[in-house]
C-alpha cells in the first residue's frame, strides 16, 4: 500500500500515519520528495479497516499495489482451473472451448426446447441453457416458468445428454435450482448480490457468474472470490457486455479484451455470451469467433425454435437453421484453435 | 410503438409486421417515405412479447414512445407521493427536505452510534441511517453486525425519537429487518435484484431504493415499478452516483440532474446521498447543497463518531463536529428553499 | 512514481529497473513485501520518456503520485486566478459569479441578437455569448456566419457594453476571432486539439476552455496546462457535461462535482454551462443554481429571441421572457452566496 | 421523423406542430393513442433547423428514423469502397486485410525506424506508420520531430516500398504532410475537429480517421461524412478503443463489435488498432486476431526497435522480434480468413 501525503502535510500528520500503520502490523518506508512525501507500507491490507487510512489528516491518496482478490488470482495455484463434469465434459485451461446454447427463457411448450436441444446435440454442443427464473427490467414482462421450466430442462437433458445451465436469482431458490441444474448461473444484475454469492459458495455444483454491466474486471474477480471464499472453487466467468455511452447499434459493448486479461490474471475459465453482449442476431457469429480466437473457454448463444414468438430476447436469438450454419463455422474455428495452441507453445 | 423497416424491406415483410401488430390488438398507421417505411402502432405494449417485433424480417428498429413504467409515472396520480411516518415526519412533494444521517456500518460499540444519533437529533434531523447487513465488494471486508446492528439502531431510536433507515440484502432477511426498521433500504448493487424488489412490494413499510451505478433513470423508475406493482406504493428514490470514465477525484459521478428529471417524470420522492456519491468528505457540503437547491426531498449523509477507525467508508464520513457545522449551513439553505418555493409558485 | 514489480519478478529485473531510474536522475527506495516488490522513485517525471518504465521486463504497474499538471495546480501560486477585464468585470476567486448569455449561434438577423443582449444587460449579466464558427456533428447542419457573426457580436457589445465570448475552431482563425472577441472559447470537441491550445497560449486575451465530453478532470487541467505553458495564464474552465450511459433524459451528464474538485486542486476559475450540459430548457434553472451553490464562478446559458426558429439548439435555449424570470432568481441566489461565503470564512 | 407529444398536449399544440412540419415540406400522419399522440413526419430532415421541433410547446420527444449520414451509408453505393494505391495495394471490401506497423513517434535516429520498416517489409506488411506531429495530453511530453520526421518516413518508404501513414493535427500542416504521406491520419482527439475534416475533404490522398474515445458509431460515421461531403471519398475508418468505466487492465475498451456493425451499415473500410486500443503489448496478438476474424480490413500495430527507450507508448509497442512472431501467426490467420470468406459466400 502506498500512502501519498498532501503537498503541505505537516510532520505531525506524517508521524500519525506512520504510527497508525505500524500499530496495524505494517512495515513502513518513508520517501520524501521535493513536493510530496510518500509512505510505502508493506503488510496485509486485511489488517486494517477499509478506507480508514485515506481519512487520516494530511493524506492525499492511497494506492493499493496488490490485487484485492487472492483465491481467484493466477498466483493462487500453479495450474488453470479445469472443471470436469460427471459425463466427462471439461471446461477451462487448454481444453477445447464449449458451446452453451438454448433459448433465453424456457417457455410453455416443451417441444420447442426439445428441438433446440436435439439440434445442439447434433452440432456437438455440450450444454443446454434456458431461464426458468427470469430477471426482467419491467414487471410487465414475462417472469419465467419457475419449477416447471426446470423440469423441462431436466427432461431435455435426459433426452439428449446435454448438461443444463440455468439461472438462480435468490438464495431461497438455490435448493430447487440445484436439484435440476448442472451449472447454476448468476445473472449480470446479481453479480454483486453478495448473499447469493455466499450461499452459492456452499453449493456443490459449479457456478457460472456473469459480469455485471458496470462491473470492472477487478469487481468481477472479487465477486468470484466471494463464491470461492465460501467454499466453492468451481466458478466459470462469463463476459456479456458492459454499458457504454453508445447503445445505438448494440445493446451493450462486448468487452472481448476481458478474455485475455482474465486468462492472464486468473486461473478461472472465462466464456463469452455474444447474444446478450450485442443484442443483435447478426453479430453472434463474428463476435463469437472473436471471443474464441482471443482465448475464450466457450460461448453461450441464444437459440430459439421460433424467435418471432419468443417470450424474451427474440431479436438476439438464432433460429435453429441459423444456429446450425453458424456452429458449423464455429466448430471449424474451434478445431483450428486447438491446432494453433499446440503449434504456438 | 414505432416500427422502422429496413430501407429495402419487401412488401411481404411490411405486411407480415402489420398483421402481427393487428393480431396483437394494435391499431396501425403506415407511413411510406422515399427511403424508409415506418409503421406507427398504437396500443398496449404489454400485449406483445418483449422484443418479438424487432426479430421479424425486414425490421430495422423499434422505438417505444411511451415510458415503460406506469405506476411510477407522473401521470399515474394527480399529486406527488408524500410519505407520512407515524411520528408525523413527511417526505416528498413540497414538504421540507429531510436529513438522514449516521455511520456507513453499525459497529461493535453502541456508544458511537448513540453519539451520532444524539447529534443528529440536536441538529433537527429526522432519520438515523446505518448498515447492519453490508454488501461488500471484497469478502475480506467487514460484513456487518446483522441482528445485533438492528437492535442497536432500535435502541438509538428509542433514545432519540429518530426514524431508522437500514439496508436489507436478501428476501430471507426481510421479516427481521422489517421488525426493526422504519424504512427498508435497497442498495445500489441490488437495484435489479427483482426477487428482493417483489418481496418488498409486499411489505408494509416504505422502501428506499438506491440507484444502481449503471442504471439509467428509466431502469431506476422500472425498479421502483416492481415494488409498486407488487403492492407497496411507498418508494423513496435515492441518487447515489453513477459510474463514469473518471474516478480519479470522485468515487462516482453524482448525477444531480436526476433530481429535477425525476421530479418532472415521477411523483415519487427523490433524495440524494453525497457521501457515497462522491466518496470524499469535502464534497458532502457543496454537493449536498447542490442537490437540495435542485429539488431533492432530502439528503443521506455519513457521519461517524470516529471516522479514522470506521469499519467502512471512513474517508467519506463526517466527524460529529464537521456534521454539525455542515448541517447548520444546510438547515439555513433548507429554510430558504421553502421560502423560494412559495415565491416561485 | 511508484513502480510495482510482477509477483515473480527476478532480482535481475529489479536491478535493471533500479539502474534505469537512477540513470535518469531519480532517488530510489526499494520495498520488498512478501508477495510484491515496490520501488518508490523520487524525482522529476519529466526526466524520463513517457511510459518507458512500464515496458521494462518484470514491471507490473507504474503509479504516479504527483498530478501531471504544474501551472494549473493550486500549489503553483498562493492565490486563485482572478481575471480582470478592461471594463472592470472580474471572474474567479471570491468574486461574484458572472453570467454569460446569448444564442448558440449568431444568426442572419442582427436584431434578434441585439434583443438578447439588451435583455442580458438589463438583468445585470456581463457577457454576451454566441457562435460565429460552429462545430457541427453533421455537415448538413448550419455551420455559422463566420466573420459576419463576429461583427454582429461586436456591434452588440458596442450597443450594450457586454463583453463578447465566442468560439475559435482552428489556428488560422485566431487572429480574426481575437480581433472581435473579449474571450476566445475552445469547444468541447477541440479540448485536445493541441495545436489550437498551443496557439492560444500565445494570445493576449483570456481563453475559455470547455471540458471534452470524455475528458477526465486530469485531462481537462492538462489541456489548460498546454495553454498556460505556451504563455497565456488567463484560462477559464467550463464544465458542460460528460458522456455517460444514460442520454434518455439529458443530452449529457452535467458533472457538478467538477466544480468543488477543481476549486480544490486548481486556482483557475471554473464556470458551468447548464444548457449544453443537459440539453433541456427546464433543467437550466435547477442545474444552474446547483452549479452556483457548489461554487461555480459563473454560468453560461443559451438564450434566443425565438428558439422555435433557432439555427441550432433551440430545445435547450430560454426565450427572453424565460431568461429574465430565471435570472431574477439566479441573481437572488448569487447575492446570498456572497453573504454565505463571508459568513463561512 | 417521429414527434411524440406530451401526454397532456393540447389540440392547439398538436396543430402548431403539424403546421410547422407541413410548412417545412413534410408529409405528416397523425396517430392518436389513448395516452399519447404521435406525429410521423416524412421528408428531408435537412429541411428543418436542428432541434427546432423539440422546442415547440407540447413536444415530448423527437425520434429520428433515418441515419443522419448519407455518403458514408451502405445504401449510398452498390459496392464497398476499395481504395487502391499507386503500387497496387488495396484496402476494403473483400480484399486481404492489410497491416500498418511502425513506432508511435518517429524519433531522432533514423536507423531505428529503418529497422522496423525492413522487418515490416520482410513480414509482408504494406504500410509504415509513425507520428511526426504528436498530440500529447501533457505539454511536458515529447511533441514530435515534425518535418524531419516526415522526411525520415519518406526515406524509409524509398528504402522498402512501404506506404506511409502519418498524422496531421492542424489545417495549416496539411500541405506539408500531404507532400510526404500516402495516407493522412486524423487522431482520435481530432475526430470532431471539423475544420480539419473539411480541409481533408479537399485533399487528394486517402484519410485514415480514428474513432474518438467517446464517439458513438453514428458520430464516427458523421465525421467521415464531413470529409466525404467536402470531396474526398477515400476514408479509412479506424477503431482504437473507447473510454469506459474500467481502465485498470486496459487503457481503453477496444470495441471489436464496431467492425461488423460498420461493415453492415457503411461501405467504408474499417481497420483496428489493438496497440492504442488496449495499451498493453500482450493484448496486441489476441485482440488483433479478434479484429481480423470479426471482419477488420486491416490492423495498425506499434512496433519499436527499442521500446524501453521509446519517446512514447513503449508499453504498448512490440519489439521487432515480437512483431515477427506475432505477424507470422496473424498472416496465417489472414490466409485462412480469405478461404473462409470464399467458403461462406
Amino acid at each position: 500500500m502506498i500512502v501519498v501525503m498532501e503537498p503541505r502535510a505537516t510532520e505531525a500528520q506524517i508521524s500519525k500515519v506512520e504510527e497508525y500503520l505500524i500499530s496495524h502490523g505494517f512495515k513502513i518506508n518513508l520517501n520524501r520528495g521535493e513536493v510530496l512525501t510518500v509512505i510505502a507500507a508493506i503488510g496485509d491490507k486485511r489488517l486494517i479497516n477499509g478506507h480508514a487510512i485515506s481519512s487520516l489528516e494530511g493524506v492525499h491518496d492511497v494506492k493499493f499495489v496488490q490485487e484485492p482478490y487472492k483465491l481467484a488470482a493466477k498466483q493462487a495455484q500453479d495450474h488453470d482451473t479445469v472443471i470436469t463434469f460427471p459425463n466427462g465434459v471439461k471446461i477451462g485451461g487448454l481444453e477445447k472451448p464449449v458451446l452453451m446454447v438454448g433459448p433465453c427463457s424456457v417457455e410453455q411448450e416443451y417441444e420447442g426446447l426439445l428441438k433446440v436441444a436435439i439440434a445442439a446435440k447434433e452440432m456437438g454442443c455440450d450444454f443446454l441453457r434456458g431461464g426458468a427464473f427470469k430477471p426482467r427490467t419491467s414487471p410487465y414482462d414475462f417472469q419465467g416458468l419457475e419449477e416447471k421450466g426446470l423440469q423441462y430442462l431436466a427432461r431435455a437433458r435426459e433426452a439428449t445428454g446435454l448438461l443444463v445451465v440455468t439461472e438462480v436469482m435468490d438464495t431461497v431458490d438455490i435448493p430447487l435450482v440445484e436439484k435440476y441444474a448442472d451449472v447454476l448461473q448468476v445473472g449480470a444484475r446479481n453479480m454483486q448480490n453478495f448473499k447469493l454469492l455466499k450461499a452459492l459458495g456452499q453449493c456443490k455444483k459449479p457456478v457460472m457468474l456473469k459480469r455485471g454491466g458496470a462491473a470492472s474486471i477487478r469487481e468481477f474477480l472479487l465477486a468470484a472470490e466471494h463464491i470461492m471464499y465460501h467454499g466453492n472453487p468451481n466458478v466459470i466467468l462469463c463476459e456479456r457486455g458492459i454499458k457504454s455511452f453508445d447503445d445505438s447499434f448494440t445493446r451493450n459493448t462486448l468487452d472481448i479484451s476481458a478474455v485475455p486479461v482474465i486468462r492472464k490474471y486468473s486461473h478461472l475459465p472465462i466464456i463469452v455470451d455474444p447474444s446478450h453482449g450485442t443484442g443483435k442476431r447478426y453479430l453472434i457469429e463474428p463476435m463469437g469467433k472473436a471471443a474464441l480466437i482471443a482465448g475464450a473457454h466457450g460461448l453461450m448463444m441464444e437459440v430459439h425454435h421460433d424467435p418471432d414468438h419468443a417470450s424474451s430476447d427474440g431479436a438476439q436469438s438464432l433460429t435453429i437453421e441459423q444456429f446450425k450454419e453458424v456452429t458449423r463455422r464455429l466448430n471449424k474455428l474451434i478445431g483450428r484453435i486447438d491446432y494453433d495452441n499446440k503449434m504456438n507453445s
